[in-house]
Formats: C-alpha cells, sequence, structure tokens
C-alpha cells in the first residue's frame, strides 16, 4: 500500500531516507564496524539500529535499562554497553537475562563501589569504569579508576575497559579549541585506562568524532567512538557542518493564519525544547505552546490554512522521545514506519 | 498489594494526593461544577480528569484529537470541547463518532473559512469561534467572528458561542497588571461575542483565573474557565502564589556523587525544558542532560548513591506528556497507578 507523504496524520516525525543512508555512510566510512559503537539513546529505534549494524557496527551503546532489554529482545547487535550508572538491582538483573536469553554480550558502567556493588548482585559479568574526564556529570576521577577496578574484579568481574564522555566539548565551535580540549581530555582518560586495562576505551560523541583517533598508541587512544545524533541530525548538530544533513524533521498542518504569520500544530510536546525553538525553511519561528508553533513567513510569501510545513528541531534525542513512530519518505513517498520502540526508562 | 514508594523504578512521576486534592478543592469552590472546564491538555489523563468530574467539573476542554477520542472512550464528561482548530477531516469525523457513540457532546473551535468546512465535511454539530484576544496564535481577530458564525451556521451547525485564550498573560506576575489586561482581553472576546451570540464565552487558564468572573453580565463577561495545570502545578505556576500547591514530582536515583555533585536519573527526557530546569528542594541544580540532572547540595549536606531526590518540573503539561503513568502517593504509600492515556495527537 503506497501512501503520500501529504497522507499522514501530522505531527509526525519524517526521516528523508536518502540524507540518514548518506549520514550512515559517511560516518561508516570514517569509523567503519566495531571503531563506532552507535548510541541508541539518540533514536530509541530497533529498526534504525538494525541499519547502523547492517552496515557494520554490531556493538551498541544504551542509556537506559528498557534500551538494553528492548535491543536484547530484538535481537539487534553483538555487544552492548550500558554507558550508564544503574543501581537498580532488579533492572540491571533483568537486562542480564535479556541479553543472555539473546546471546548479546553485556557490559555495564560503574564509578563507584555501589554501582560495582549493584552490578555484582544482578550477575553483570562485564564492567567498564567511567571516567570524568571534565565534564561535571558521572564518572570517578582518574586517579580513582584503579580502585574501582581492582574492587570489580575481585567481586570477580571482568574489567574490559575504560569509558569517558566529553559530552562538555561537543559543542564547542571552534574547530581547533574543540580538538585541543579533545586532546586533554582523552589524556584524562588514557592515564584511567593504563591503571585499569582492558580492550576498551569509548569516548566521543557527533560533535567531537573528528578530533579522535582509533588506536591505543594514536593521539586520541580510543577504541572507540560513541556518537548517536549523527544518524538524523538536528539544527544545533547540522551547525558544525561536519559532513552530515539534516535527516529527520517535523511534518506539520498549518491551522490558522493571520497575515504573514502562521501557525502549525508542532507544539513543544513534539519537541526536544532544552536547544532552544525550532527551526522552519524559509520562515522565523517566533515561539512554541504546548501544541503549536507560531512563525511567519517574508512578505509577498503565501500561507494558507491546510499547507504542510516542515519543522526541523534543535536537539534530535529529546524530540523522538517524544513520538511513537517515524515515517520513512523517499520522494514524497512514505516507504516504512519505524517505532520508537525503545522510549522510556 | 501495597508498595512503598521507595520500590517504584525511577524516573517515576509521583502525584501527592493530599495536596491534589486540596487543588481540586480549591479550584471547585472558586469555580464550581460547569463554570471550570477543565483543560485534559494539561495531565493527559482519564483517571484524573475522572477525579474532576466526581467533584463537579462535568465539561472538558482538549486540545488534540486524540484526548477527545480518549475521553469519549474513557466515558468522562457530558461535553467535551475541542479548543484548537484541526483540518484534519478523518480525525475530526473520528472524535464525532467516538462522541456520539459515548453521548457526548461535542464543539470544536474554529477560526477561518478551511476550518468550518473541514468540520461541516466531518459531520460536525457545534463549533465555537475562537476569537484572537492578543495571543499571538489561533483565533479570528473580534471584527471577523460574525462572518464566520454566519458561514458555520449557513453550514448547518450550531454556533454555540465562542472562546479567547489569554495565554500570553498567565505569566505577568503584577496582580493588578494581570488583572487589567486580562479585563482588556475579555472587552475583545465578549465584543466577538455580542455578534456571534451562544450560551458559550470560554476563556481562562490557572495564571489569570481569578481574574475571571462568570456571568455575561459580570465583569469578565465569561461563562467558563478552562484551566488545567491547577491540579498539579508546576514550579513556574507555584510562583504565582494562588493557593494551590505543587502535587507533581519526580522521583529518582541518585546514581553518582562526587563531594556534594550529585547526579539523578531525571534527565530531560522525562521534563518539560521549555519553561527552564527543573528545580530540587535544597539543592541546586546545575543542568540537565538526556538521561541526567546533575545538582549540588549545600555544604555539609550528605548525598548517597542510591538516595532518593524529588525534582519538580518548571511546565507540568510538556512533563507529564513524556511519561507513561503517574504514581499516586499519601504517606509515602503508592496507592493508585494512573496511566497517561490521552498522550500523543
Amino acid at each position: 500500500m503506497k501512501m503520500r507523504v501529504e497522507e499522514l496524520s501530522t505531527p509526525a516525525l519524517l526521516v528523508d531516507v536518502d540524507a540518514f543512508e548518506r549520514n550512515l555512510a559517511t560516518m561508516a566510512t570514517r569509523f567503519p564496524g566495531a571503531s563506532l559503537r552507535p548510541h541508541v539513546k539518540a533514536h530509541k529505534c530497533t529498526a534504525l539500529a538494525s541499519q547502523q549494524a547492517a552496515i557494520g557496527h554490531t556493538t551498541f551503546t544504551c542509556a537506559t535499562p528498557r534500551e538494553v532489554i528492548g535491543m536484547a529482545e530484538a535481537g539487534v547487535g553483538t555487544h552492548l554497553l550500558l554507558a550508564n550508572e544503574v543501581v537498580d538491582r532488579d533492572r540491571l538483573r533483568s537486562m542480564v537475562v535479556a541479553c543472555e536469553a539473546a546471546g548479546i554480550g553485556l557490559a555495564v558502567a560503574v564509578d563507584s563501589d555501589e554501582t560495582i556493588r549493584s552490578a555484582t548482585q544482578a550477575g553483570v559479568r562485564e564492567v567498564l569504569i567511567d571516567v570524568d574526564v571534565g565534564l561535571p556529570r558521572c564518572g570517578v576521577s582518574p586517579d580513582g579508576a584503579r580502585r574501582l577496578a581492582d574492587m570489580a574484579r575481585s567481586s570477580g568481574m571482568a574489567v574490559v575497559g575504560v569509558m569517558g564522555y566529553e559530552g562538555h566539548l561537543q559543542m564547542v565551535t571552534d574547530q581547533h579549541e574543540r580538538a585541543t580540549r579533545v586532546r586533554e581530555s582523552m589524556l584524562l582518560l588514557r592515564r584511567a585506562h593504563d591503571d585499569v586495562g582492558g580492550e576498551i576505551v569509548s569516548a566521543g560523541g557527533t560533535g567531537t568524532h573528528r578530533m579522535h583517533t582509533i588506536g591505543l598508541e594514536s593521539p586520541s587512544g580510543v577504541t572507540e567512538i560513541q556518537a548517536g545524533s549523527y544518524a538524523l541530525l538536528d539544527s544545533q548538530y547540522a551547525a558544525l557542518d561536519d559532513g552530515f544533513a539534516v535527516a529527520l524533521t517535523i511534518a506539520g498542518t498549518v491551522i490558522s493564519v493571520n497575515g504573514r504569520r502562521g501557525v502549525a500544530d508542532v507544539g513543544l510536546k513534539a519537541l526536544g525544547m532544552d536547544h532552544g525553538d525550532p527551526s522552519i525553511d524559509g520562515a522565523s519561528v517566533w515561539f512554541c505552546s504546548d501544541e503549536h508553533v507560531t512563525f511567519a513567513v517574508p512578505e509577498g510569501q503565501q500561507l494558507v490554512v491546510g499547507q504542510r510545513v516542515h519543522v526541523i528541531p534543535a536537539h534530535v534525542d529529546p524530540t523522538i522521545a517524544r513520538h511513537e513512530a517515524m515515517w520513512l519518505v523517499r520522494d514524497g513517498e512514505v516507504i516504512d514506519r519505524w517505532a520508537i520502540d525503545l522510549r522510556h526508562w
């Protein structure tokens, strides 16, 4: 059954398949196979993850137990990393059970005695030491990594390496400064890795991936990159001009017109607003309300009730998490529907 | 089966039942029965709407077709107003069918020829003229209301009145200024109502409800108020100090500690961020990431991994829309789970 994009109810999350596939190919050229561990938190979609696996990336990064369990139940990937701290033993245990049933490897990030104890008690077999590389969030200080690794090993778990997310550097606009600061961050991570050992040094994101090099002896010294947003992008990452294109928009319908001012049915309940207002090509966005975006078009441009607009979110990850499905579009035709099946926690 | 609140997986939306019931009672005293038409977009929960109906409000405001259909299918309310423009005839038709099946009345807002045509073709029987009272969003100018009413009536529909949402005034902090500007806005709405007729003049919200008086001959001249956020509140509405208490928090678990800095698992995917960062009693919130809130406690205060925190969202409506359920809590005991069953569009 063929469907035109105009037949979709709005608001609807649209994926430009060609742009999406180019984004995947571009990243796979830069970081092929296991040198990229795509982060599923960006899209929360096992169907999309399957495309990343098909192009060669079979190891994945997750942020929540539900993402791990969903990936395992869908049978996508060979090895999952929960790159986040969890002390809920029941949910850790559910992750272990789901991955074992699927024959998929699982490693969990730890950064404290408590997270190690929870992992041990839940039957987790592999952990990574999460290292603070400058983002004031999770992660043990580099000096504390060795003690945690010893504790984890003496608890019977394998310590497969370290991770450190330089999230504070993703949006540093000056490329040279970004590169310098990523290198400094990675010195912290390597120092921790010298103390911890293990084959994995995991870091990076869409904003910093080009500042990384793969190999323990290479300049940045990582073994894998955790980027996720590159696949679909958003207006903020697009501003970095890193070779990716915006592949995700939200189709809306103009429901009210007053001269050059229009209102479409893409409100902030359909958007992640933490990076600010979305954009609309050829229009200026005034503000978003719960169910509406109010915008204006340039003088002389026609606006009619019922016409479609395409809204570009400023932050892709929390935007997708608000929707039930994304629609794949090529040449104006809807070719598939992907459930956003890894939502919530 | 009794459950303590500490047993819930986090992040979890908690409703303080006592505060919630007091909020409902306070509003029902000010605007009893049909003088309040509670807006379900604030909570998207038929179980909560049932409580509003039980205290006497049996007419409801909705913002999306799914809210209307969900309310009708749950059999809550006697009359629903879709206070929003929709030109999708299939969804309008689904609303009409669901309401007719449930024996529930339905009126739909219109503000243009196109919205009237769509309503007519979908079999809608009652419309309200949505009037622009100063918020630059939907609504026809007061001068244009009569023509639309005539058009709707000649299309065979009943025009049951007018609505005008003074959303731009909800957060005016000076009470006197807020009252003055609400009165000015309502003069526009009354002028339109003089031209349109019908028994309904619908306006107001949680931020302005006290500036309204019920009755066509009363100072503000409305017949009903559309408030919704009052039931659960948020930190921004709480600042208005209007007699309501914050009844909604998000329970989180501290997953990482570094001195006085803590990280809890309540990230911006669990929050509406358009009104800014959430707050945590006794702590200062630094920033939110997708899955985390980073905060600091005062010197001398203990922070341990695994402890619970309660996060107060800055904007309740889009926060609730990110969750699958809310948990009702009294004296630390979970007494019910309410599905957020009206999510999406």
